[in-house]
């Protein structure tokens, strides 16, 4: 990973009345773009062969510029036309995919966030390691053999939803296990899903306080996902797996939904515990993360995955949440970042906020 | 109950020019408090132990004074204090059931609405005595020992969710039901859920006129229900039964929809019939309440639920809904109470919108 | 149909400083009022009887005036008065249904669009010539006989999701069908639905550019049917279908969700392909229509249908949509029609937008 002192030594030079901010043209740019605008900064849309002609059709989130590329793994080509050109990057899920996460960890240009979260987040056993060590609740982690109840199976890394299925016994996790990919069993929680989107700030100071900086949470959203979710009009699971038919889980958008209000003393401990644990474990995650919960008929929360990143499914909210209107009108998370990096820039800290 | 004379003798002493609004923080609280700033009103949160800390992460929902108790059951201690700042109170679902619906009916602090509702609302059959003489269609109340299709089984009183369950036979229900509980048996309506949330003015002039002052739609939402809402991807309830897993009906949040716009027609007669037959039978029921219903296949819709207070699916919509929108900007349902404290205030009509 | 000329013929002797438009007062009224009203246009509502008094409740899509028809068949009779008052008509799908498309395709009334487009769209073999020809994946056509897996019946029409049924095989198909009615049996495609709410302009030209005018996407939603979207809570298909009930596919309503954004250039080039056949095909269809899909797992998107002008999903979206809210604050579809009524006065190219 590039170091920290690297990433100093290029920000100390930035010209601080002309930051923009970068990113890939996809996941949640436009909300990105959009959210950057409305803040002030430039914004430089990353693209490969072409710009996406979508982006015509919403002027409000189209870049100023576009840099484009010939593939993804190309984009370290472009790190010095990007700090020429003042660029703090934002990491996305798909940013983060494409490029690879060994190439996104060492690109000299200044990255909204702290890298070394993505060790953390992408290896299932360390992703437990963090948010057990919280004293979060996780699903259970089952051995193969010792499978007695419905269990997910997951592999490791992000793969857009396609990484993972039920199983409900030995048999049919053997039946359908990919042998090639490192996997993790969980226990499969019963109950209904909600994505939690959180901020956090090491710089702001009123707020939801926390041994050092502050917490947000801008909103919340349930994933949908073809086929599981729909898949009741055709038959159960036991009835599709006699004709062949199994649900998967590749997500396909969002619906926005808001919690039960006495949860949320419950659900900012939850980020809050995360947060301070990423401080002792690795200096902290910086900015926008999402815990992937179920809650239970007993009202428990259980996180099943952490993104330490903004998640697509803040792209409901692009002008703000019924939680973020609570704070400002018109907060989307895009926008949120912006502001930080605004802020930090102007207190002279983005060297806190960016690796 | 505290009497109507005494509570209009204690808000006859009320400075007009700085009424509070006092609530709990739970439930709907935040966009209680949101609304009252926005109308210019006082705002005090009741807790327990402690101010909750997530207010600081929604300041434009943090109350400007909290009152500590030390437990729920201590409310009525704090009725002279609540008078002496001109609070009055705004009762959501949490309140009363945390309070005790006989505390709150005594308690000395002018409370938004009619208490009597209560008596009303909370025992099932005064609920059906109310909502089948106002001419709606409820789901038909079923012997036990004559089950003979889907019925769900509701203890009374409001429990969060926690208080029903399905069964598909006398067996299944003798097999769940508490017999320590007071419990009705209602017909299972196959359809799909909405819950309607109105407000009745008996003030304001300009709208949908009923025999005495005015009919609001403000919203509607889907409650989430763990675990039923998202149990089908394990399997079907007899699946699951085998597997000794049952559906549960616990709210954990909520989510937003609208309806045929065909049916808003439907939709307002039946809001009108249960305010008409609410001033007939116990001087009307004010403010916000919601019907919960099922619109089926045919495009009827059954009430099988009433609540006479601000529900906790208007959370949603803290900056305005598709339909308060047609009304004006930014109108949610704790801003409507607001501006219907206000305009009784500056009418002299408090009274008339208070218990 | 009325011809081009005819209307031509109208119009140019409309006051275009005092245009106004006209609909049925249902469906998406509310908001194409609203809109018009934002829009500074004049607005009257057809009703048959009375007005109804639901618009009293929402101020703001409340029309200028209404004009009162005995039937819907009765609306031909009150063409000359709408001609007198300038009106233009906003054809929505409970307009045509209630009227009767022949009648409709005669009103000598300037309408909104491309009255062309009813007998492509009405029409299952000519829907799926136009769309087929654009090159758009839908699912296939099944011959009864040859049912070999789950197929979706659809009668021809519209009938607000009366006229569907699932079937599994060829007994099924018996069991249900209607022989009275034209069908058509698609392959059911499992995965989750997503209903695309585009807007062609031949007249903007800032924007998405089609070979003549721009395509914009202000809004997505996902349909909520009666009993099919909450059957899941009582049993399987198969265990229901035992106890004698079986889905069906009623729109009671509608939920917002966003797609994934890396679906978006997919999603562009369908509505882009659709609008260039049709103008091919029958000179264009004009303003508002909808794309009826299912995404899948492989993140195909399939087109099941397509509605041709303004569908009932943008109701959620009264006051913009994740997506508008990237071209302007505030727009709806409604408003959005409104707008390309007033650029094509301005520009003396109303003959372009009506029929």
């Amino acid at each position: 990973m590039i170091s920290k002192q690297q990433i100093s030594e290029i920000i100390s030079k930035y010209d601080l009345d002309d930051l923009a901010i970068a990113t890939v043209c996809s996941h949640s740019s436009l909300q990105i773009f959009d959210g950057a605008r409305k803040e002030g900064l430039k914004t430089i849309g990353i693209c490969v062969g072409q710009p996406p002609r979508f982006y015509d059709a919403f002027p409000k989130a189209k870049p100023d510029e576009y840099i484009v590329v010939e593939s993804y793994a190309d984009i370290p080509k472009i790190a010095q036309e990007l700090v020429e050109k003042n660029a703090i990057i934002i990491p996305h899920g798909s940013f983060v995919e494409y490029m690879g996460a060994k190439n996104f960890a060492e690109l000299p240009v200044p990255s909204f966030g702290n890298r070394a979260v993505l060790e953390w987040e992408s290896d299932r056993d360390k992703e437990r390691e963090w948010l057990e060590g919280a004293g979060i609740h996780m699903p259970k982690v089952v051995d193969p053999e010792k499978i007695d109840g419905p269990v997910m199976v997951k592999y490791h890394g992000a793969k857009g939803g396609r990484g993972f299925f039920v199983a409900k016994n030995y048999d049919e996790f053997k039946q359908n296990i990919d042998p090639n990919e490192k996997f993790t069993i969980q226990e499969f929680i019963v109950g209904t899903r909600y994505y939690l989107h959180f901020f956090y700030s090491p710089i702001r100071e009123e707020g939801y306080k926390l041994s050092n900086g502050i917490l947000e949470m801008l909103s919340m959203d349930r994933r949908v996902e073809a086929n599981a979710d729909e898949i009741f009009r055709l038959g159960s699971p036991r009835e599709l797996e006699d004709a062949g038919i199994l649900p998967t889980y590749v997500v396909t958008g969002n619906v926005p939904l808001v919690a039960r209000e006495s949860l949320l003393p419950h659900i900012f401990s939850l980020g809050e515990k995360v947060v301070e644990e990423s401080l002792d474990l690795f200096g902290g995650m910086i900015g926008p993360f999402c815990l992937e919960t179920v809650f239970t008929d007993k009202l428990e929360i259980k996180v099943f995955e952490i993104s330490a990143r903004i998640v697509a499914g803040t792209n409901i909210y692009t002008s703000g949440s019924p939680y973020s209107d609570l704070i400002e009108p018109d907060l989307s998370t895009g926008k949120r970042i912006s502001q930080e990096i605004k802020l930090a820039a102007k207190l002279g800290k983005l060297e806190m906020i960016v690796s």
